[in-house]
């Protein structure tokens, strides 16, 4: 019994997640399929890397990841298999892999990728592979594959250097620190790429985060230490400094977006 | 092999739902998931309460049902683990209970809670337990304990009282029963706290239900016994008096939200 | 162990989906439940049956298909059991399984029904069956009994007809095949009721394809054949041809619907 998730940006009102399903079902019975989620805003590829990355590590050792954010399908992008921390990846040679890459800096828990695979064996695919939904045609049969034991090695050849998008790791300077936001979540909150750790020394009143031209200062530990409407910063379930507004959008109130740069000053 | 349920306001635009169920199946792989629903008005803690206790009753006896619905997540608020009626419940000391406690007056399958537990001991609870995130740190791995089969008195101290929000039962006063609207349904249709059952001895044609400045003549049976655009008063799939207009939406056409008063004239 | 799934326009946002899967897993805690969609356009039946044909082929033989989206529901139509290409399938009488028995034209893999039968048993329903929510009361019930090894003949009696919407099927006249639009997925990208064989002996860059007022000039394979925001014109995943617009919506440039007519000249 294997578990496989599924990310993907093709929503909840389209079939498209469970004709993934009903392939992988037909090839390996005993799967257990966990949606990830569906609703990856469309061809956002950085915001698929971030859910990825920092959801597929809470999982047991041994599950197999599937995302497919893929603008280019149909193009000449490669399909990767990648093995890292114990997982197993399956996803568009796109950046997709970015932060699973780098998960090591990003997350602790996580560790460099062991091995990335090109996928190019077509055994592994449906006999017919449309030109548009290869999440059905290539990646669910070839989930289902893993999950039946085929050895990762089997699917192709392995490739050195993958596709990744620009994303400058955070800089330690005297007593600031600058980052970037990394992930806007649903709620409108503005994850970093600051890690805890790198803050856990400092007295946490006297943290000090500048975003936007707004000044936060101390690190809170929950949603409700501040009034409803307040800007607050917190050490988030992801183990990173995140920004929000107590039951409100922080990214609407200081119009932020992924990649917007921020710095904290330390004590 | 125990059924859990999940109901959350996190979205399923989110990973969060996904952890939590990464989380439990790495503690009890065999648990069998069902999404409650993720998609919770945000803090709606009197709309999830609805959800959860009209939708538990429909699973099988030994179900447990998590909800997370959750403001002060961070805060001193309680974790409760409550049975009632065969089934088991984890939710926030915030209301969250309160129709399930109730339930035994609302929905006539219901009972009163056998047993509230107060969540404490940490054993259950995954070593790191962040302060926002407490539906995959506390919430996931006591579901997952108590599907391995971990008794319920283990987890914590029996409570004599919990949190629960305003919520007067109906009122009979001759022929006139006074309510209030309990739950909108994403269609906009107003379930009421009026049973059916209080309504069962009466001729269906000759009740009249007054909401808003409307009046309602008779109880339909069905939608489309009413044209297109027409207000209907129906005994509905909750055992409760409900006002719909067919094919659009009652919450919108009157105005009315959780809370509003609605009276029923029986002949 | 059988593969159930659920089609409906419930909407992720409610519990009605989970309370079908609640009575299901009552009485079959075997099955394997997959979610085809909860987000059809709310009694939008050709949508769904678009959905229906063309997602259930995907799953392996033996599966059952249940569609619930019923504007009538509590009315006095009928519920029909079909059995078609190895799946089984159940739905409302009012056209939801027009494509299913029109699949072998459509779809190539697809079969005319065998079989279709009209649910009268009541020994398969839930003992108190509600007039607004048969996806619960009877559906489920039912596909519990069928997952359960029930018969379908032991479900009611065989009709031989059965409600269908309009749709005629394409016309090739000469060198020119007219059709319409079948389904408009949640990107926007039109679905047409020509097929992909009916256009395999031609050559792919003689083909033009006029919708709306607009002329595509020649096949593309994927989206990525053409810059942004530029019309094309391709055989999709369901086998047949498609009209989208790389990275925008083709049915909000065209102004287009289920139904729009289209012309395709071969060379």
């Amino acid at each position: 019994m294997r578990i496989i998730t599924l990310l993907t940006d093709f929503g909840v009102e389209s079939t498209y997640p469970a004709q993934m399903k009903g392939v992988i079902l037909e090839r390996c019975p005993t799967a257990v399929l966990v949606d990830m989620s569906h609703g990856v805003p469309r061809h956002d590829v950085r915001t698929a890397a971030f859910m990825l990355a920092s959801a597929a590590p809470v999982f047991p050792a041994g599950a197999i990841h599937v995302a497919v954010v893929d603008p280019q399908v149909g193009s000449q992008r490669r399909v990767l298999a990648a093995e890292a921390g114990g997982h197993l990846y399956l996803a568009p040679d796109n950046g997709l892999l970015t932060l699973v890459a780098q998960g090591q800096f990003l997350f602790g828990a996580g560790a460099a990728p062991a091995r990335v695979i090109s996928v190019e064996n077509r055994t592994f695919f449906r006999i017919d592979v449309s030109s548009t939904f290869h999440g059905r045609d290539i990646f669910a049969p070839v989930a289902a594959a893993l999950a039946s034991g085929t050895p990762i090695d089997a699917l192709g050849r392995t490739v050195e250097s993958i596709e990744r998008f620009d994303l400058p790791l955070p800089d330690r300077s005297g007593n600031v620190i600058r980052g970037a936001v990394l992930y806007v979540d649903p709620f409108g909150n503005l994850v970093t790429n600051v890690s805890g750790r790198a803050l856990a020394a400092a007295e946490p009143c006297a943290i000090q985060v500048r975003i936007a031209g707004a000044v936060v200062r101390g690190l809170s530990r929950a949603y409700s230490d501040v009034p409803a409407g307040v800007l607050l910063a917190y050490i988030g379930s992801a183990g990173l400094l995140e920004v929000a507004v107590n039951r409100h959008s922080a990214a609407v109130r200081l119009g932020a977006g992924i990649g917007m740069p921020l710095s904290v000053d330390l004590p």
